[in-house]
């Protein structure tokens, strides 16, 4: 039966959070103060994104290692900035082993302090030959969230982060930006969302960094998502207050010197941006290459039990022959199946998809078709006594008109999938550009910032730098900020004023305004 | 250079602490009390058997879910058993958010809490058709530990939890004995370890369970490494004290039933069995099929420019020749190398394996031997300027005399090492399971039973079923403790008399008794 779901015209946060509840298998509240659980799809597309992004970073020749979860409080009191940014919401563990702990510990809101003690121990980087030191670890981190959206903001999440060290700041500002180009390319390929590459305005830091870049997609309601960011810290944190080094290594001319450290991430934030890319008002939207199942095949067993066993054994060769063209594993579906029965899904959380049979009787076919709707499922293929008998199958994209179906013959179904995947995967991307490109302005009087703003668009403008036009524009426009400066932006704002302030131009590009998730 | 190692024979444990030293990529200390951090190494160990493991459960319909990593205290005190048992080793979170948090949370050490929580969370059990539940998920727990050891006993420790339900007790048996039969299959196949499968008596039981089942190793001092456990928890956990029910499901009859619960894991522990049955006084051996690194090509690079470039050229095309040959990706050594000119190591965290090229120049070729060695790298070749000459390489194995060395055709190393690693891999398994049948006897008097623990045995004997021979091993044979009933002991037991007690046995069973670690 068809949830209940709230027009994204009429109440945008409303319609999130339904079409998110509508799938049953993505998330869970749990009894933890703004922690989710990650139910077996958003698990899956974590997995997904995970394969994906460890596959490429291994090619550039990151390793994984694996720190504790919790942190020194002494490590974090040392460090002005960075305990001022993550104090008020961290977790803080006293006691263990039965007994109050001498010294407090923080459950890791981010680990940079953690990997400069790992950095110092057992010589790792003693010479210019040891660098660059390029590790990434997969985990979970805490903060404490009283106002959570699932996957956009959870207390618990899910991320990557990465810290490598350098030899040079050159090397150091180079491999920062290549990280940025990752995840830029994992979320135009994989996830279908455009994204502007930028640096964050010095307040828009992170805590202790020489320098933030990040990416920011465009939502459907013209809001901005970070999704991504990465951090070049330069030698902070790898340096006492006093100046003396916590970490060092002799360099080409035989000097004992302090490396370039980045760091940088992306989280379970991004199946958020996902669905509220690509969602539509009957639900999520998962784009082709990311969706664990690709194609669901959809029997209709409407007849005696000989027929509906013909039904069905014709529906698992159809299958077959789907996940064979795609060299994709299909599966049975179905918990009442003995799971001796079921197949193997996905070998690994590596990049795959695979078709599943929704073979249950007693289930009306219009109940198995909301549940893929609702799942975000790309394909879905109907099968029944009359197809059968023409030797024809019902082929409906989730993204396509409802009248769109295609009748096909079975013998030409698995090319037809394979089309419709690569063809709707390309269409998401290209719709979630278009809005992006449409709904960006160049404003330059106030007026046409408020405007932009209130109609849920991004604006470029000039920037005269100060805090006060910061400040207006987040409580005069109700929560605009700058975005980024981005890259590929003109630099043509050297002759503009601020349209806040009239000052002129502080920089020679104009910066992305929006309001932001 | 070789790291000093104590000798086996000498001193067990420090023999151990030597060797998990020596490979620098293992594991370093923390800041964490009991915590360690798991080295790039280490973490593609973990990777390897993950990838194992994930893949059969998933051919047996388990999904992975991801809980959050704290429990409230509540949770726990209203389970009298569970918290007994657990509440002495957690870590306590009060504060968060910047406030003192009105109930407590602990850090997870097992997740059963948080699984009966979410069972009952948006209908997922409704009627009989949504079971077997099957759900897993991968995590690290925390339990304070005061006298840690890499890898063995550590205050946070990596693992995979599963958590199902089921209909009726007989499938609950059934699968978590089948669960236990997947970890007997992986200690076996891909670590080479035997293991012997088992129930464990009642006091060693799970805090809570049902029934605990087992599978035993022995490491190489003769002392048992419980390698992972399967609890059939029954409805414990799914019922209030009172009896009324958290979670139930409409049975085939139409009757609000509770179903049955089992919980199943495995460890990062499962590194220190590798570790302390393979390694010798060299330092660590890692299975063939295990090892993230199966091969080392080590070029030996002593003549000019042009002659290094040469016998490096030739180390590179040998290394893609191997990995043609088994499929698997090589990469080059070396950290002076900038990250692009890096290969692809392996693109997942699935079982592979590849092969390495160590081509720094400067370093020497003992050393950089000793360092595979001390790595446990299955496979060794060298190639200088006179087996260049002669079109042959030398090919070595990290577990056979080092005289024993064979030199090769270059253009046959391939299969000379594809052969090595199968062959080497039997072995691995064959001495470890040699080593179990031969230090494992009978006992009928109670001064065979102290020899035979004395000398690094495991016993079988026949057992009264009190708690006065439990109490009397452990204190009169420093530390033996009853493991399990072996599933394929004999059913002789009954006849024999405790040779602790002289009292008739209780079982039909003998019990194996060992120290452990």
């Amino acid at each position: 039966m068809p949830t209940k779901i709230t027009p994204r015209a009429q109440d945008f946060p409303q319609w999130y959070q339904d079409v998110i509840s509508a799938s049953p298998d993505l998330y869970d509240e749990s009894p933890v103060t703004g922690a989710i659980t990650f139910g077996p799809l958003a698990t899956k597309l974590w997995g997904n994104i995970k394969g994906y992004l460890d596959h490429h970073l291994k090619a550039m020749g990151v390793e994984n290692i694996m720190l504790p979860m919790l942190i020194p409080e002494s490590f974090f009191t040392r460090e002005k900035e960075h305990v001022e940014g993550f104090a008020p919401e961290v977790a803080v563990v006293t006691h263990a082993g039965g007994a109050k702990l001498p010294e407090p510990y923080y459950v890791r809101p981010t680990s940079e302090l953690l990997f400069v003690d790992w950095y110092g121990r057992n010589g790792k980087i003693q010479s210019h030959r040891d660098l660059p030191l390029l590790v990434n670890q997969w985990c979970s981190v805490m903060r404490w969230e009283k106002r959570p959206r699932a996957f956009l903001r959870t207390s618990e999440f899910h991320w990557q982060e990465g810290h490598c060290l350098f030899a040079d700041e050159a090397s150091c500002r180079k491999h920062t930006l290549a990280f940025l180009d990752l995840y830029a390319t994992l979320c135009e390929e994989l996830l279908a969302i455009p994204v502007v590459k930028g640096e964050k305005p010095e307040h828009e830091r992170f805590p202790g960094a020489m320098a933030t870049y990040t990416i920011e997609g465009m939502m459907q309601d013209g809001k901005a998502l970070q999704m991504g960011t990465s951090h070049m810290l330069s030698q902070h944190f790898l340096m006492d207050s006093d100046g003396s080094p916590r970490v060092s290594f002799l360099n080409e001319e035989g000097k004992q010197t302090v490396p370039f450290y980045d760091s940088w991430g992306v989280s379970t934030r991004l199946l958020g941006a996902v669905f509220m890319s690509h969602g539509d008002d009957d639900g999520i939207v998962l784009p082709p290459f990311l969706a664990p199942v690709s194609t669901a095949v959809l029997p209709i067993l409407a007849g005696d039990a000989k027929e509906n066993e013909k039904i069905r054994s014709e529906a698992r060769k159809l299958a077959g022959l789907i996940a064979d063209s795609k060299e994709i594993p299909f599966a049975l579906h179905g918990r009442e199946k003995s799971f001796e029965e079921l197949a193997c899904t996905s070998c690994h959380d590596g990049v795959s998809s695979s078709v599943r049979i929704d073979q249950r009787e007693g289930v009306r076919l219009g109940d198995k078709t909301f549940q893929q709707i609702h799942d975000g499922t790309p394909v879905r293929i109907e099968l029944g006594k009359k197809e059968l008998e023409e030797g024809m199958c019902m082929v409906k994209s989730r993204i396509r008109s409802r009248d769109d179906a295609k009748k096909v013959p079975l013998k030409d179904a698995a090319k037809e999938v394979a089309n419709m995947l690569e063809e709707d995967q390309k269409t998401l991307f290209e719709r979630a550009q278009q809005r992006m490109e449409k709904n960006t302005l160049h404003a330059s009087s106030y007026d046409e910032v408020k405007d932009a703003l209130a109609t849920g668009k991004w604006v470029e403008m000039a920037w005269d730098g100060s805090q006060k036009t910061v400040e207006q524009l987040k409580a005069e426009t109700s929560g605009g900020t700058i975005r980024c400066f981005a890259f590929d932006a003109k630099e043509d704002a050297k002759k503009e004023n601020d349209p806040l302030s009239g000052k002129p131009s502080a920089f020679t590009k104009r910066v992305i305004v929006g309001k932001a998730y």
